[in-house]
């Protein structure tokens, strides 16, 4: 770990393996372990020698207790994690996401700025997150269309979609810009930018635009979020 | 912590933050986190000058290894935990209560007496569980109708429900009491007091007393339970 | 634990329990408990006189880091799991069998060789699997007809079936062998041999035979699975 940074907490509990890059004002709480090592180190013979990737966590990343982030994944500043969160090889997350409580996201993923996965979100090897989109709990991103064929097509979730909890996207689909997966659905088709699905398997019910809260405007929800949450669009009004 | 309570055992992988009360009898096992604090001490410049909530845990009390319980949250006698459980701030949870292996209480939640959740049970914000509920593993209980918006509307689920493994509740719907909720059901409506649901989404199928076990009825539960589970209206004859 | 077994790697911060056996070659990472005793011991007035029931691990198995083990679990070499898993009491695991992170498998399971949970799979009591299965993630597998009555019918899974991420398997269904769950299906109806079934509930679509990836057959996997992944009828063409 590199001791030129200002201000890191590293909880005595937790495990910092070789070659990671903890950045200014990050807060590694108890248990947690940063730059857990790929399946090789723990079948190696001769595991001092064994030589760990970089990985890195950005400036003011708050890791809770019982977060495992693995060898050669890199996080942007702001990151946070709920409890119990796993991170696997090589993914690469932007600025400001979070990965909520139980987040287990498999390897090679790459995640924009501003992504937020909920709680119990599980994404398979290779999804693909732009900026600004929302996974609720317990979502299931999938990516073997033929297992254990292991002939991956992830996922693409574009910016701005939601994707509503308990909610299963079958291997390969696109989730549009702007669009919302209702709870519960399952995706075996692409869903179109600024649309709204649901159900099992989930069907197409239109423009996200025609969706009412007491006849109030509701989605795109950039257009309507009038609470502040730290988006660049916003104007910080309170605290 | 106090001190004057009797046979209290705390691990010493535990982490027991400020202005925790746990009671006599009470057990908690390894890295298991009592009085997690929320966001803004994290946030905060100056940590040790952090106000905790009080955290009260009930006589009897046993707490599994990675149990987290956050600060503010007030919980009965006779609570059980299972393995790697977190439940939020301010949560209120009454006696003889147990949550499951990775059950996940989000905040300001209101359980009341004898409520079990199995495994990896998902309660979001506010949600509200009256006596005697059982839910099973992987259900997902939401509140947020128009996501991300952050409008809770949370689910009540009435005494003696029950709500099978995976269902889903959508934000805002009331379970109504001695009722049950099937296994991979989507609950977009309101479940009536004694009825059965099943589907996605799910319909009605009638009163619970229609469901026989091989001609035997077996609903609502409370009438046609043989074996001990320490209800008060049972007679303990085994142990 | 005994003593004369070959490079044994247990980290310090790893609980192993009375009667436990760690064969060769075993490594318990971080937090780890092995030989978790089962309520009587949290109930007990004496626990330093607690007998606890026997507890194996074979040899070459890897725990990685949070994985709880229960005592009078017995499991076979070249083990392996993801982190957070928990595995209860007297559950009868064979050799080389993997459990993923967040896998929850209740007491007295029975699973074959060469059996395969990916991440956060659920397993009732008395689940029986037999070799070479494979579930996906977030596969619920349930055993209870008539909760909470706890008159357990469990699952079945014979071997070579695929169980895709996010089906529920309903109390009682035999899923035969070389069988393809799709993924979210609910399943209330046992599953023919070499049949594939989807749907919530789960309908019978024919032999999986008729699966086709781009013309090309896919099922039954075992015969046209290229990759080198271990098994006993595959010649080892690359490391």
């Amino acid at each position: 770990m590199e001791n030129d940074k200002k201000n890191v907490f590293v909880h005595p509990s937790a495990i910092i393996y070789p070659n990671v890059i903890l950045d200014d004002n990050v807060y590694v709480g108890p248990n947690c372990i940063i730059g857990e090592p790929t399946s090789s180190y723990y079948k190696s013979e001769n595991r001092s020698e064994y030589e760990f990737m970089k990985t890195e966590i950005g400036e003011g990343s708050i890791l809770r207790a019982g977060t495992i982030i693995y060898e050669g994944t890199r996080i942007g500043k702001n990151f946070q994690t709920g409890h119990n969160v796993t991170i696997r090889e090589k993914t690469i997350i932007g600025d400001n996401c979070s990965v909520g409580t139980l987040g287990d996201v498999q390897k090679e993923c790459i995640l924009g700025n501003f992504v937020r996965l909920h709680s119990n979100v599980f994404l398979g090897e290779y999804t693909k997150i732009n900026n600004y989109v929302w996974i609720f709990p317990h979502v299931v991103v999938t990516n073997d269309k033929y297992p254990p064929m292991d002939n991956l097509t992830p996922c693409v979730i574009d910016e701005y979609a939601i994707v509503a909890a308990g909610a299963i996207l079958l291997p390969g689909v696109k989730i549009g810009k702007n669009s919302l997966v209702a709870a519960g659905s399952i995706v075996s088709k692409d869903v179109e930018d600024y649309h709204f699905v649901k159900g099992t398997p989930s069907k197409d019910y239109g423009r996200v635009e025609n969706i009412k809260d007491n006849g109030k405007d509701v989605y795109p929800w950039k257009d309507h979020l009038n609470e502040y949450r730290g988006y660049p669009w916003q104007e910080k009004i309170e605290e």
